[in-house]
């Protein structure tokens, strides 16, 4: 006999282990842990089935708040994008009932739909909230899946806060259970973790017991989505959009007593042992209603990789006091640690994404236009004459002594002065986080161009206030074009 | 600074990789291969874009076309099952333009949501394709969404078949580049390769160019499905439902120029690197349009596991020539490889289920009903008093130099006499595959009682001559009840 014939006839499709078909050295990648895992799934089942609004302390609801409001201004933002431009044309003809409004747009589509759009453009910009610990963008797959559902079962605001704290912690426990290995397999963690958390927070709206929850998890665990080898493509947005849909099938599928494995997550052959090659299961476990991750939730200032933020923030304070024009300015020296260099050494970038990855360019708008926002980052600022010419005069100064969270930037002025402002921790970074006033100017923003000033003002303030709402489905009527 | 600290400062998230932030030891994982792999993604694409019905051997169509049989049976067979109410009560609200039909139901709905549907009912009674070499069951992600995407652009039967045989081909050699490794790692193979499937066969009835396939087998990649965890639930049936749905939405929006990492399949960060610890690319890029895997899909003539099928295959034979009834048989023994016992050794089943993992039941019904379809592992023919009765009188005499795809089996006669049969290959092995009259049988089977006997006679000459076909939608509106 074959080995085909060997494997085929052990084959028992209906649910029995192939016993003896694996190669030891394939078994050997996933050695047996020492003692059997908690019964991971559903002790987060339980938890998220009993979990109230009440019960979440105040620190944490304001993180909530904020997460939503960093998120709607982000899928505003992005909406009009080509990318969204591009998904809207293939699954609008597939679309159903047109219950769900599509942040910064015209259209209404099925909520699995909405939610998809929603997530594609929030994350478009890579402007979205990120957990620090897993590098998660943890609203992208919660956020999408429950606004959307809003506006086909009608959930109050202090519901709905409670189904975005409730996501985002699901998920962003998972993502420490597992981080980095994970991380390091290729997966893009915001998509391979995001599910659960849609999951999570749509069950949660739907009222779902401890078995339908805990089924709603596991449909889920079944569908990760994301490989880190899409980053630079439309794909790598499209993963937290396609994990909010994931989310909400499961939770619609388990309310319908569509079974899975309870043990999907911890179990033999589930999530973790496919997924990852480290499983830290207290890190989801331990804790719960005690210590929120969801509490962690950092945003980001300036829409470009995190390096680059104390020398934009240098720059800022520096234009900010010092009035400064680039005319006047002979040279700038950044002091900085080498990986600034080697992450975003772009000298001349010629294009908006470029800029991105071009230090030079970073510092540059932050002395001229005092932001490093999306705009910051468009082909038209990148090509500005003025900007070229400034970008051309910062130097670098490569210390491996100094921190990468923390540099010194000098500006030698042709009046003969020199100004210098030394970054100890960046805004928006755990030690100083955005303030509320430079979340409203971030979300003012985004939404400049595409919402009308005073729309763009009301749903700020939905989104502040979303506890007081009645109707949370209404910060999506208000936030459509 | 802090570890997190770090990492955050590291995560630039616009596309750099994680330098430095990930631990020696998951790193060690994946170990960088001796030599690039070849542009396995691109490759694949080249190939599904150029290869045109008529280059298809002749044995290569009659194999798509058994295929196509033998699925449509096995939709149509599980369409009234409550895993596919369940799924058709949680999605019919969120559907689309009813443009679609499901095998065996009356509902129409988008295609993707009936794509879903149909996927799911093939698998759920495990009695539908196997490729032996993986265990993939390919026809149920790639059927199902393009019969369904029939339904949207009109395709002919010839460029339907094509597209079938170039989708099962597609994901069973990528299967076949990562077996067993992969699905020792946890994955259900059917759905974390059938999404390549779909993409491919999609793909290709959209007409997709080069760089547009490439894109679609790219967005597929970042979408696997499918965890062995679920073997047992209703989510076992989840996944090649969803994975059809993964590969249509990955060629629609492939079609609109949505972006993709041209590598997704073989390079650093991607599908091979995230999913499995071996990848042999050859088993993908060789011999394409020369060999075919699509040739070599075989099919149950039983509707349990492999392992019972010799033992079925001798009890129906003996049957057969002898016109038995249970009274005459006073004693059964089995002489078979000790793995029958271990994965089938049920002695009291007392449901459906459970009579597939009953070498016992499996006996007894093949003796008194000449067949092991669906229908003999339901619940009342588990609990008949004449097959309780017959498979208490069956005995196992266990020989581990007996290979487990051959057995003898010895029925003494209350009249003295006794009857041998030896198999040296079971119907529907490689050796043995099933004939066209055999799996006319098993399609009639599995539409009785949910279609018409002319309407399943109708459907069943459509699938057999698919090629003839103007329109290949017609046999989802010929397969609908």
């Amino acid at each position: 006999m074959t080995d085909i014939d060997r494997r085929a006839l052990l084959g028992v499709s209906t649910g029995l282990a192939l016993a003896g078909t694996v190669p030891a050295s394939a078994v050997a990648q996933t050695p047996a842990p020492a003692a059997p895992p908690p019964p991971v799934t559903a002790i987060l089942a339980r938890y998220i089935v009993g979990a109230r609004y009440a019960d979440l302390p105040a620190n944490v609801r304001r993180e909530g708040a904020r997460t939503l409001l960093n998120w709607v201004g982000c899928a505003v933002g992005g909406s009009r994008h080509e990318t969204v431009d591009k998904a809207v044309a293939a699954l609008a003809p597939l679309a159903g009932k047109p219950e769900a409004n599509v942040l910064g747009r015209k259209e209404r589509f099925d909520i699995s739909t909405t939610a998809f759009l929603n997530g594609v453009a929030s994350h478009i910009f890579d402007y979205d909230d990120t957990h620090l610990k897993t590098i998660i963008h943890p609203a992208g797959p919660v956020a999408s899946a429950i606004l959307a559902l809003s506006q086909h079962r009608k959930v109050s605001g202090q519901d709905f806060l409670n189904a975005l704290v409730l996501g985002v912690e699901t998920e962003c426990r998972i993502g420490n259970s597992v981080y980095p290995e994970h991380y390091a397999l290729g997966w893009h963690i915001t998509g391979s973790t995001g599910m659960f958390g849609s999951a999570a927070a749509c069950g949660r709206l739907l009222g779902l017991d401890e078995q339908r929850m805990t089924w709603a998890l596991a449909i889920a665990a079944s569908q990760p989505v994301g490989l880190k080898i899409q980053f630079g493509s439309m794909t790598k947005s499209f993963h937290p959009g396609r994990a909010a849909q994931n989310g909400l099938m499961a939770a619609l599928l388990a309310e319908q007593g569509f079974t899975a494995d309870p043990t999907a997550i911890e179990g033999k052959d589930g999530w973790g042992q496919a997924l990852s090659t480290r499983h830290n299961w207290a890190e989801i476990t331990e804790g719960l209603g005690v210590r929120y991750e969801a509490a962690l939730n950092s945003y980001k200032p300036f829409a470009c990789g995190i390096v680059c933020h104390p020398a934009i923030d240098a720059a800022i304070q520096l234009r900010g006091e010092h009035k400064l024009t680039g005319a006047e300015i002979e040279a700038v020296e950044l002091h900085c640690n080498p990986l600034v260099q080697s992450l975003t050494g772009k000298t001349e970038p010629t294009v908006g994404l470029e800029g991105k990855f071009s230090i030079y360019h970073c510092v540059a708008v932050g002395i001229l236009q005092g932001a490093a926002g999306e705009r910051q980052f468009s082909d038209a600022v990148v090509r500005d004459p003025a900007v070229i010419a400034l970008r051309r005069k910062v130097t670098l100064k490569l210390d491996p002594a100094v921190p990468p969270d923390k540099c010194d930037l000098t500006l030698r002025l042709k009046d003969g002065r020199t100004l210098t402002r030394h970054i100890e921790h960046a805004v928006g970074s755990a030690e100083l986080p955005m303030t509320d006033a430079m979340l409203e100017a971030k979300f003012t923003d985004l939404a400049r161009g595409v919402l009308p000033d005073a729309k763009a003002r009301r749903l700020m303030d939905m989104c502040r206030n979303v506890e007081a709402l009645a109707d949370a489905g209404q910060i999506a009527v208000g936030g459509a074009a």
